[in-house]
């Protein structure tokens, strides 16, 4: 296998970070990579907010489901879905006199596709120089703070989060966690429902429940409903 | 730059392939990356459908704003934000007594995280044996006859699409476009509203005109609004 391919198999999440700074040029070709990933249409369509001010990852330490690792990596982007700066080109260049309608839902998902690619383009990247990260899925929380935080306009949706560091060697050694089984994931031609016994296998029925009190029906879960809807009237409206 | 960071920057996307068959080993490879990249909580909120059957390929090619060239691909994978299993296996497990609230809009925007994630590492995955791909953005159009030609269950939602080939040595030649500044892209602490001379710097304004008409108000777009809504619907639903 190359080196690539054991970049991506060996990736495991990084929550505690060795205190040694991202060296500036690293940092550049993390991004440099996140902005070569794919895109739709070349449109480039999202923004990335890279969160150099210690108050400011303080306050994501909170605001992200109070995880204070947040505030001690020595990188953190945000991803933001954008169509903020088409929809003001398209009203500067005249389209429809004006008339410009706002993103739809559809355009939310293929601004969050060209998002994420551009995020694991740098989650990718930032693990080819020995750095680990962590996805924060919690970004879409407490909307309104957000905004206010990072003066964001309408039409932009915060919709994901990496924090960066060099890891310590106790997060080195720790065991990967084990993925399902392919033949629960990977179907051919058409989707397959799994059995009672695959859905077992997958993880046993009593720590089932306590992953859905967890995961499903929590308040930070609950949190979430409410700010994505918030998220999307912003996304879904004309200023 | 490590070799990792060169497949990033190098890739662009293919749309024209070789003749030539994609290894099963190496295609193996491409889908265990997939499923070793992040997933939030390790729980893998996503589905992938390997579409091995040429008239499912021809299908696409239609269904998907009419590219012929979905069907000269030979690997093509779609990409599912799935809550269904999750669904079930709460049921199964008895949470709160059966009563399972469908997913919402933040968990499809989750699982699309979890989705796009597994994608890209497939896509960098591939790159990095030389392969070529090309995601279809088309694939959330049409959502009742891919539903119908997948079997697509309730909170089971196509939002990406990779298609993949060797590329033709006029495919390999061809040059990498431009992106935007990263002044435009990149913001520190903060969003930044563009400057009007940076937005025309985008695109010039006449061009501007034509993205948009082809780009944010055509038919697909409008079928993609309309079928987003449909895929939304059976997202949220319990059954």
């Amino acid at each position: 296998m190359n080196e690539t391919i054991q970049v991506l198999m060996n990736r495991k999440s990084v929550r505690v970070f060795e205190d040694r700074e991202i060296e500036p040029e690293i940092k550049e070709a993390i991004l440099a990579a996140a902005m070569r990933a794919p895109t739709a249409g070349n449109s480039m369509l999202y923004s990335i907010i890279d969160v150099t001010d210690q108050a400011v990852k303080d306050k994501l330490a909170e605001t992200c489901d109070h995880q204070p690792f947040i505030a001690q990596a020595k990188m953190v982007l945000v991803f933001c879905a954008d169509y903020h700066r088409w929809y003001r080109k398209f009203k500067l260049a005249g389209c429809d006199d004006g008339n410009v309608p706002a993103p739809e839902l559809s355009d939310l998902i293929l601004s969050t596709n060209d998002t994420v690619i551009a995020a694991h383009a740098a989650c990718v990247a930032a693990e080819s120089f020995g750095i680990g990260s962590c996805y924060i899925g919690d970004i879409i929380e407490n909307f309104e703070i957000h905004k206010e935080l990072f003066h964001l306009p309408a039409q932009v949706a915060p919709v994901s989060m990496l924090v960066f560091g060099y890891p310590t060697e106790q997060q080195k050694e720790r065991k990967q966690p084990t993925r399902f089984a392919k033949s629960a994931i990977v179907f051919e031609n058409q989707y397959r429902e799994l059995s009672e016994d695959e859905l077992v296998e997958m993880m046993p029925n009593d720590r089932t429940v306590a992953f859905y009190n967890r995961k499903y029906v929590s308040a930070f879960v609950k949190e979430m409903i409410r700010s994505t809807k918030e998220i999307y009237k912003n996304w879904n409206s004309k200023d």
